[in-house]
């Protein structure tokens, strides 16, 4: 099994902190890292694993490749049960679910299109538009308050258990140091939250 | 059980179609249409169901909310198990995510990312910029073309079933109209792609 991925970029980091707290042994499986700044994510290559060019990307032993954090997520989700990071039941699942993605399109989007559109990192290969940026960071700064308000009832961003949104949750918060977002000193349950699941061994993976 | 929705939107439209998919009986669901031009959906009340204000919610009977609406979708793939429509195994189900998640970041995102910030529908509540607007729709042109291709060789959009990307792609390309996006003429594997899933039944739900 090969992992192509960067360790620069918060959407592997995902998967590593997934597979981490899965008790997943790093050293089962080949970790390739692509150079993003020199493009190595677009070349035909990598292409034919990943025609959208992405990273990561998870290749199978039967040479299947499985794109998108949440795809590879899964696939070890179902490989890997325990712990359960996506749900045990129907209610618990959808939860969980709607919390993940609360943390993608309202957090980890709005602070990757920040910075994208406003550093202009990859505008060798897409166009910018810094107007852009500026409405993301402001949507991505207003999530930092909602999770302080959301956290002061809930222990973690799902509920009562750590979770595959707990995950991507902290990757986002530490990414959005690109464009100078941080947990306020008032922003007291936020920062509870995240103290402990940067405690966690896996936050290292 | 009640699912708050909007005949016009796309979003609540993908759970209509998953629904009608898993054949579950819509005469057992109280349906409640909110009027998004009217901001019925950023209403106290129903914040307090969905404090990011989006369409559709699912509403259980014990009171639990499920917004977002593949958390809603996989909360019915739990509830109604047949016909599987996010996979049967971990690298069917990984596929089948991924596809899912392709159609949602690079087409359903960027063809909504045209329309608001093009047309300025939500001015009122949110902040546009025609200039990344230009930039989702050129996006979302391309991904017409990348589709095309993929389906020269595939049945379905994850492959030789139909699944949830399908009725994601389903509900983006119908979607798109409003932006001026349609099948050209020359892509003739994703018109017959359209073609037969656009047939089914759940197509009109």
């Amino acid at each position: 099994m090969k992992l192509y991925q960067s360790d620069r970029a918060p959407n592997p980091r995902r998967v590593r902190v997934f597979m981490a707290e899965k008790g997943i042994d790093f050293n089962e499986i080949e970790i390739v890292d692509l150079d993003l700044v020199a493009a190595e994510n677009l070349s035909e290559e990598y292409k034919r694993k990943n025609p959208l060019g992405g990273v990561p990307t998870l290749e199978l032993d039967n040479g299947t490749c499985i794109a998108e954090s949440m795809a590879i997520s899964r696939y070890f989700e179902e490989t890997h049960p325990e712990p359960p990071l996506m749900g045990t039941d129907a209610e618990s699942k959808a939860i969980i679910e709607m919390w993940n993605r609360r943390m993608e399109l309202n957090f980890l989007f709005p602070v990757a299109m920040a910075f994208r559109n406003i550093s202009g990192a990859f505008a060798d290969r897409e166009k910018c538009s810094p107007e852009f940026g500026e409405i993301s960071l402001e949507r991505a700064t207003k999530m930092f308050g909602f999770l302080n308000k959301h956290l002061a009832n809930n222990e973690y961003i799902a509920g009562d258990s750590y979770s595959v949104a707990d995950i991507t949750a902290l990757c986002t918060v530490d990414f959005a140091r690109v464009v100078k977002l941080r947990i306020g000193e008032d922003q007291t349950h936020l920062k509870r939250w995240h103290d402990a699941v940067s405690a966690r061994a896996s936050a290292q993976a």
